[in-house]
């Protein structure tokens, strides 16, 4: 996505204080990558986290219909080895969002650097509040009470969102229907142009939706794939990661002109 | 896989010697996870190589017939969000063998752990080989001649075979077919026991097949995979590795039955 494409489709998502934000974070995202100088990874790794569900055709799915399926297209005892035949819709399992997601001029998901997907990964624990409130939105304020107890987010990470929804994923509480209405917490929109601004390059959930379930205007994800970031859906295991020093090894897939998709997506800490 | 089944696949593909081998493997396998107090990786990491290549329908398969398709199911203008739908086999594009797809009591993808797809890797050269002979096939020799340079494999290495056949994976030359045969580089059956023996954890190949392309009987398949090992085809730019020092995050689909399949493959340096 070209600079001012950022900037008109920023724009409508943010207003003119997100996008004043959102060109600082352009200009500075030219240094996200890391110099040759400087370590992705400084601390030694002693263990791998796997924050992947396993997928299964039966994997609940944001529109609630199976959007994963599998046959068996060759056979050991007749051809002389097995091979399965998948036929699905991107957007299922633990899986990314590259920005043509939601932004018609966004990057591809074969267009994420190597590097981007590779880097400090910070969780956000907010595992009790949506506990009481199936609803609940991270706010800035969540943010900042994080930067208080760990430190400033540095730039070029991805921060996590532990709503402990996780758990949920093999029934029907992953969703949590209610009438129309799903039921599920996600990012407020606002925080977006503040992960921007601190040059964040990537978000993660253990939900459906990086919005909220009850979310009809997908704010979150238009202001923030809009800005050419992505972002990842369906994680597991975000409590077993401290709040910072973990890194994340993102596995998305390279399809040329994919819009996402499962891939593995594993934490060395 | 239970140790009784691994010593009944690798029987027949080995004989008595590699049974031995394959036994004390499987039994010291059990000490290849990283204890808590043991590093997966001690180094800082600087650099990220992405052994990737971009997976397109007209990527080069085995058979000869596209085997990955796409198509777009939603569109932002009228849906609201960009989703594309694929249909495809598994054994496409940089892609993961399980033990499933050449044994039939094998390990599905979603069965390696999660441990296992961090890895040293270490890096077997024959590119000039290779290039005065297309159906070049890497020996223990070659595996000797490697230790000797750069010490002992280590035990849950990846082992991956350069032959430089990466640059040829958008055109005719990667397939190289001449008549019925197909001609490109892989690993000598015989190689399977030594690294068996080193309780190597996977190996990848540049090519289309861990055998060479005019195999038919495909012999270090057979044994590899049925020792309960993965591998890697068409994998890229290991020319831009050391032989050693590399760690390889092998990006599994966690997919539940899957014989192996397409995901993202990253060395850290
Ligand atoms: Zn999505
Ligand atoms: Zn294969």
């Amino acid at each position: 996505m070209c600079d001012s494409c950022v900037m008109r489709s920023v724009a409508g998502a943010l207003g003119r204080r997100g996008v004043l934000a959102a060109m600082a974070a352009s200009a500075a995202a030219l240094s996200v990558q890391p110099a040759a100088a400087q370590a992705v990874r400084s601390a030694p790794v002693h263990r791998v986290v796997d924050l992947t569900h396993t997928l299964r055709p039966d994997f609940p799915t944001f529109g609630g219909t199976p959007a994963f399926e599998m046959e068996q297209a060759m056979v050991l005892a007749r051809d002389g080895y097995n091979v399965m035949k998948f036929t699905y819709y991107e957007h299922v399992g633990t899986h990314f969002d590259a920005p043509i997601h939601f932004a018609a001029d966004g990057a591809t998901v074969d267009r994420i650097p190597a590097e981007n997907l590779v880097c400090p990964l910070v969780v956000l624990d907010v595992r009790a509040k949506a506990e009481a409130d199936p609803d609940y939105q991270a706010t800035p304020d969540d943010i900042a009470a994080l930067e208080r107890q760990h430190g400033r987010i540095p730039a070029g990470a991805c921060v996590a969102l532990n709503s402990g929804w996780d758990a949920r994923a093999n029934g029907p509480g992953f969703r949590n229907a209610s009438g129309n209405a799903l039921r599920f917490p996600g990012f407020r929109p606002d925080v977006a142009p503040l992960l921007i601004e601190r040059n964040v390059a990537s978000v993660a959930v253990d939900t459906l939706s990086l919005d909220h379930g009850g979310s009809t205007s997908f704010g979150f994800h238009k202001a923030w794939l809009g800005s050419g970031r992505w972002g990842l859906e369906c994680v597991a295991n975000l409590g077993a990661l401290p709040a910072t020093g973990a890194t994340l090894v993102a596995g998305a897939p390279k399809v040329a002109g994919g819009t996402g998709g499962h891939g593995r997506v594993l934490a060395l800490v």
